[in-house]
């Protein structure tokens, strides 16, 4: 009998044990950002896009993906979440310099909306995938609804922001 | 209004109410088989399998098949399991009398690979299921990556090893 | 930057946050009814439904859709339910005059199966929503399995019966 | 070697076999309600009960529900649905002789909210059970996020109203 | 900029892309074993075991997993499903000589339950691993069921039996 | 009997209806970017990351979550996937100006993975999501793996590059 070893070093794959670890207060806090068109994001405000309400159909996709997080991410483990809170933000910037408006918003990107995602339990391992899923899948879900009139969307800055919790305790994101 | 007392008799399926049971730390460790041709077993070993590492994938596909266990047996439980490891051994019996060697294949199925999944989680019913689960997702993965070049595999000797915690505390399994 | 704070007011949505609250034991216990003809309650008695034991099959689909609950109401919390206990009572009402028995089938309804439902957790929120969806699919899948001899069937009467645990404790159902 | 008879007699359970019938444009339509305090729907109405924006949660844990008929629907089959639409009708009956209105509420529930969904798909079977489906989660939902205020709310007329396609062709309900 | 090609080369994983193969009518059908004590075969036929009807439930197992496959499976495709048929054969040897029987028990394993399943499907791929699956997880589910009376059990025989549709046509497994 | 509208105008959810599209050969591919620390990206080269081969785990991640993306975008339509490929490029510039190698990691963020993926099917809608949602999880299983080293890791540049079939026909991004 013989047992291939490079196999088991080159193919290997593991979940972090967490058996041993106490169960403790945690809660993780991501965001990411998806720029579009002036207008896609005025038809956003004004509930003009066809599919329906868009940032509450985002929230509720986020929400839910959330709590599937452990069937997403393969080495991630099932947890007890007592809550996911996300919120929007809509960046416009309707007071730069107007005269050249239509080629900032090409260039530069300067219209989006921020996802931020905080995402609680308690557990013996924290919720920073759960975070970075539901705004992933909330800002997915924007482009979903308005690819039908602005398929350049663009989604970035997807970052964990903040984290509590387990032993390695608070985190706070000190770059970009 | 009549109760009809034989469809609650014949037809009765209850999960076990484990409600009043105590949390304790519990384990289950299951094993399986997958018998192979020679070939097969050398193309996996070899990375030459088109479809990829198959090893890998089928260690994936096993932690995460055990995560949804309480999905796919309808009177699990879930649970909070806090680790799910799996490994494989590669039977490859070289030094056999080599001069009847693919008569041998054929005939005692003597190429195979073991399959072995430990799981853990603090519940108030075990991961026997989980364990089980694991292990005959990763072999049937094995099975899928591979059917291109041997449809003749088999899957067999799927069983329970070990299990700790709980009520009947420590069992170990004492018979083939 | 201009946060819409219509778009944060009208489309809100959001999880109770429970992160706070204890774990408790508590119970769950709804209801619910599938009317349906004299002809079909007997074919589900005599397991003569052509898909199979009516019954049985739809005591599984409840208990397993109870565990997907979190999955399938968008706000709810994923829960470590510790037992499903689905019930069915069959109302056939043989005495009643029975020269009229035809008309009243058709007109009164009086040909039921009640199901009955009854989920435990211990959790920081309850078990309310388990119970109303394991009792709502089990009735879907009685539907489904008898819709070839009965599209006329109706459900209805789902409602929480009874309810402890939690910081409201006991509460039960005092009117229709 | 025995076979036992009556396990398969009595303990069968089978899906339909569709593997020969061809491939329809099919349609089903199915609709619900749920009963509920005055002041509820005033709530719902006015974007005012806590967890947000009900109906639109509801709609959407309807459609997404429906996707998802074949997974908690143990015999049906899975289809491509290529539609689903669900719309609300709140029934308030303000010019009820007003003067014993509290009265009426508590006994003849005439506040109540109707939930009408359509499933279209091209398929060899109906999607009869995925209107079904997305009405009842959709009713569940609304239960869900208004039962902080209102226990006890009532979910029934869950029933089929129209489908088309397939070998039986049209059908209408004409019965309540 | 350097691709690492020794990560495409070792690490690759890749579905079979089967965009141009043509949809054909494909069946597939598996088979596999549970060996179990003979005390626990008779609880299973006399509808003893205390969580209830042991085969109809794994025989719903068998057939809901079956439509799950290309969620447990990482590479397979999603597909279409048309039927699974599971069926159950008991062996019981009750014409042994039966003066030894429970040391055959022990050593021989002659009791075992045989499950065998039949998918059907058309399209571009086929349904051999939805039958390997269905097989696997009722066996499973018998496991569960009955591991409280007997942890011993024993799954295992699982393999392809015959195969139709596709580019490959027909097969048939010819050895055991 | 009154309907309110502005339920119906704002808060309305609507699926695109594609009952009446033709089945089209269709493709999408999308492609995003991790940011990460030069250490974190020897560690993914050298296999040295302790949860094991990340590049792996990250495609079968991506691959199995484009086949779920109705399950998690509320809006899409269930597709028959015939294809997903998804590839990683690593970026290195290790030929920078390297006497000031740590200052531009930290401040240019040049160490880059690039996930790019390409889905087929034949449908009445097309697949970018499916492309979105796999470039989106498989970045996000590359987080998961690495952030026990590297918690800054950043994602972005996620967008749709190419698609195919369907009425509106070849689309490829023309700018960034």
């Amino acid at each position: 009998m013989n047992k291939i070893n490079h196999v088991d070093f080159k193919g290997k794959v593991k979940m972090v044990d967490v058996s041993k670890k106490p169960i403790t207060y945690r809660k993780a806090k991501a965001h990411g950002k998806i720029w579009l068109k002036k207008d896609t994001l005025e038809l956003i405000k004004n509930f003009e896009i066809k599919k329906g309400d868009v940032l509450s159909t985002a929230k509720l996709a986020g929400i839910m993906a959330a709590k599937r997080t452990h069937e997403l991410i393969p080495l991630c483990h099932p947890l007890s979440i007592t809550n996911i809170e996300i919120k929007f933000v809509l960046e416009e910037n309707d007071n730069n310099n107007s005269n050249n408006d239509n080629e900032n918003e090409n260039n530069n990107r300067i219209y989006n909306i921020t996802c931020i995602s905080e995402v609680k339990c308690d557990g013996k391992t924290g919720v920073e995938m759960e975070a970075m899923i539901s705004v992933s899948i909330a800002l997915l879900t924007i482009y979903d609804m308005c690819k039908a009139v602005d398929r350049d969307m663009k989604i970035g800055d997807i970052m964990l922001i903040e984290k509590s919790g387990g032993k390695s305790g608070y985190w706070k994101r000190e770059r970009d």
